[in-house]
C-alpha cells in the first residue's frame, strides 16, 4: 500500500495541534573545510534546547542526490510522494496568486523579456520591471482573444506573470520557450506529445499577438513561456489526515503549493514576527499550521552566509511565541538545503527536529547538521515527516490487530 | 517515477570528473568479539583524511540481508536497480572476454571438471588447469556442431570458459548442471519453463558430444554448466547520465559488467599501480572512471585477514595519485563485504566515503565500518550512490519548479 493511503486509513480526528516551521533552504555547508554551516554558526538557544528534549534526524528532500524545486520539496513536507504528485511551475504560479483554477486548466509562467532586432533575447527579465508596470502589461495581454479558448493573463511580481488557458482538450506537454540564456532566440513552441499539438498552436497564436502588442513597449518587447502544465486536483490534507490545515507564508509560490494541498491560506504581514502573530490569532481554528520563512533561502541564493545565519537567529529568538501556544507537535526544518557556498538549492540532507511531549529525547548538544545525523530518526525522505508529525500528535491509530 | 528515469531526466553534460574506486569485498568483520575489521586494522592515513572532509555512510549492496554476486553488486554501483536489471553469470562471462554478444544470444559459464568412472564429480575445477590448457580444450569443444544453432566456446582463465549459443527461440531459463560439491553427479540439464525445453535439448546434445571428446583428456573429462542466461541490452551509462564512462579492471567479469553498462574498457596492467597509471593516462578522455581492485575480495574469500588488510594499505598508499588529478567527486567503497572470517561474500553493509568540494564534511575520525555509520549519508542502498556522485559533481539539474 502507498504510504499516503496508509496514513489516510489510520488518521483520526483529534484536538491536538501541529506546527510545521519551515526555514526555507535551512541546510547549509561550511564555507571552508574546517568551518561550520550557517545553522552551526547561528546562535540558536531555543532550537538547541528543543534538540535536547526532541527527536532529530536528517531528511533527503526527494531522493538522495536530488535537488528539488520548491514545489516538490513542499509537497514532500505535506506527505505527498513528490515523484508521484508532480506539479508544474505554471500551476504553482497560478495557485500562488489565488487564481481559481479548474481541473483541466493549463497554466504557464510568463517572463516579460527584451529582444533585439534579430530576435535574440537580450534580457530574460526586461530589467526586472516594476510590479506596477508588469500589471499594466498583463492587462494589455489579457485582452488577446483566441477562438475556442478562454485566456487569462495575471501579474505575479515584477517581470513575472502567469497565463491560464481554459478549454477543451488542452495539454501541458509543451516545452519551455525560455532559452535560459541571452544572445539566443526563444525556443519555438514545441509539443512533446501528438496530443499537445492543438495547445501548441493556441500558444503560437498567443505569442504572435503578444509580440505585436508589446513591440512599442521596449525594454519589454517579448515574453518567454515556462512550466506549461495542466491542473489536476490533489487529494486534500483535510481529507487525507482528518484535520484543518492552514498556511502562513509571505511568498506566492508557497501559498500556491499550500492551496494545492488543500490548506486555507491566511493573510499575514511580511515579517517573521507578523507571521507568528498570525499563527497565534488563528490557533483555535486549525489543527495543522505550515509556517514558511522565506529569507533563509533568499540569502542562501545570494551567497550571503551571514545574512542567512541572522535570519535563523531571528526565527530562534521568536520561537518562544510558538512554544507558548503549547503545540502537541512542532517540527522545525527546511524544505531543502540552500548553502550560501553554492548560491543555489542543493541535495544535501536537511536537519529536522520534532518537539512533542511524546517524542523520545535525543539529548543532542545543539540543533545542527552534524548533531542531527546522530538523531534517532536517522536519514530519511522528507515525505515521511508528515506521518511522524501525526504520530507524535497522537493522530494515528494502530495498523492491524 | 523510477529513480533511474529521474536521474536520466535531470542529468546534464559537464566537464566535471568522477572516480568510483572499488575495493572488491571491502566490508569486513572482526575475527574476535573485541577485534577490529580488516579496514580498521589497516593503516590508511589518506582514506582517513578523506573521511574527515568528505561525507560518509554505509551501503546495503542490494537490500538488507542480501548477499550479492559481483554482477548485481556492480550494477547497483552504476545506478541500476539490481532487482530489475538482472544479468546471468554466463552473459557476464561472455562480456568479460569481450565476446561480441547479440540480443537473444544465450551464454553459459563452463567449468572444466573431473569425474570418476561412476560419473561422480571428483574435482569441480579439474585441478585448476593452466590457462593455456583450458584454451586448447576450448578449441576442441568449439568444433562441436549442433544443427540449427551457432555455437562458440571461448576460454576465460584456467578451468573457466564460456559458451555462447546463437539461434532462434533460445531461452536462458535452465538450471545449472554444477552440483556445487564433489562426490555427486552433475545435475541433468533441466528447463525451468516449457519455453526452455528446446534450448535444454540443444545443451544436452552439446554435453554428450563434449563428454565424448574430453574422455581421453583426464584430469579434465567433463564440463559443468552454470549461469545459463540470455542477453538483453541495457540502457547505457553514457545515455543515462550524459557522460563518457571508462572501466579500469583486471578481471574479466568486472570488465564484462562495465561493458554491459556501456563503459569503454581500458587496457591496463595487473598491479594497482598500473591501474592508477591507466587512470592518469586517460584522465582527459572520460568523465567517469570505474576503478576495480580485485585482491581485497580474493584474500577475503581465502580467509586471509592480514592479506586483505595489506591490499587496503597498498591502495591507500597510492591514493594520492588519484587525488593529484583533482576529481570533482571521488567515491571509495566496495561492491559488498567479503569478511575473511566468513571466507565468502556477505550481506554486511559496506563503508563508503564521498570526497568532493561540494560534500558536507562529516568530520569522522577514520574511514571504517564503525565511523561510517555516523556519516550523514546514513545507511542506504548501493544503487543510490550513482545519483549522489552525479549530484556532488554538479551534474544534476533541479527537479521541479
Amino acid at each position: 500500500m502507498e504510504r499516503l493511503k496508509l496514513l489516510q486509513q489510520l488518521a483520526i480526528k483529534s484536538t491536538t495541534k501541529m506546527v510545521l516551521l519551515i526555514l526555507d533552504g535551512l541546510g547549509g555547508l561550511p564555507m571552508t573545510l574546517k568551518g561550520e554551516t550557517e545553522l552551526e554558526v547561528a546562535y540558536t538557544p531555543h532550537m538547541d534546547a528543543l534538540a535536547q528534549v526532541g527527536t532529530c534526524g536528517l531528511m533527503h528532500p526527494v531522493s538522495p542526490g536530488i535537488t528539488p524545486g520548491s514545489g516538490p520539496s513542499h509537497l514532500a513536507l505535506f506527505g505527498y510522494d513528490p515523484m508521484l504528485y508532480e506539479v508544474g511551475r505554471g500551476i504553482l504560479g497560478a495557485l500562488g496568486i489565488g487564481f481559481p483554477l479548474l481541473c483541466q486548466d493549463v497554466a504557464c509562467r510568463i517572463n516579460f523579456a527584451a529582444k533585439d532586432e534579430r530576435g535574440l533575447i537580450t534580457d530574460r527579465r526586461a530589467g526586472r520591471i516594476a510590479s506596477k508596470r508588469g500589471a499594466e502589461l498583463c492587462t494589455l495581454l489579457d485582452k488577446i482573444e483566441i477562438p475556442g479558448v478562454e485566456l487569462s493573463v495575471r501579474p505575479i511580481k515584477e517581470h513575472r506573470a502567469v497565463m491560464v488557458l481554459r478549454g477543451k482538450n488542452l495539454s501541458g506537454e509543451i516545452a519551455d520557450t525560455d532559452p535560459q540564456t541571452t544572445g539566443a532566440p526563444p525556443h519555438p513552441v514545441r509539443a512533446l506529445t501528438p496530443e499537445a499539438n492543438h495547445t501548441a498552436q493556441l500558444l503560437e497564436q498567443f505569442l504572435t499577438q503578444a509580440n505585436k502588442m508589446l513591440a512599442p513597449h521596449y525594454p519589454v518587447n517579448t515574453i518567454l513561456l515556462r512550466g506549461i502544465s495542466k491542473y489536476h486536483s490533489f487529494p486534500k490534507m483535510g481529507e487525507l489526515y482528518k484535520l484543518r490545515a492552514a498556511a502562513i507564508a509571505t511568498y506566492p509560490m508557497y501559498r500556491g503549493v499550500a492551496r494545492l494541498a488543500g490548506m486555507d491560506v491566511l493573510s499575514t504581514g511580511e515579517t517573521i514576527a507578523s507571521e507568528f502573530q498570525t499563527l497565534k490569532e488563528h490557533w483555535e481554528q486549525y489543527d495543522y499550521f505550515f509556517v514558511h520563512i522565506k529569507k533563509t533561502d533568499s540569502y542562501g541564493e545570494d551567497g550571503n552566509f551571514a545574512g542567512k545565519a541572522k535570519v535563523i537567529e531571528e526565527v530562534d529568538s521568536l520561537l518562544p511565541q510558538i512554544l507558548e501556544l503549547k503545540p502537541d507537535c512542532l517540527a522545525v526544518t527546511g524544505d531543502h538545503s540552500t548553502p550560501a557556498k553554492l548560491k543555489s538549492h542543493s541535495w544535501h540532507p536537511v536537519p529536522v527536529l520534532l518537539y512533542s511531549p511524546s517524542a523520545r529525547p535525543d539529548n543532542l548538544a545543539v540543533f545542527s547538521e552534524e548533531e542531527c545525523r546522530k538523531g534517532s530518526l536517522g536519514v530519511f525522505p522528507t515525505q515521511e515527516l508528515m506521518g511522524l508529525m501525526l504520530a507524535h500528535a497522537l493522530r494515528l491509530t494502530k495498523f492491524g490487530a
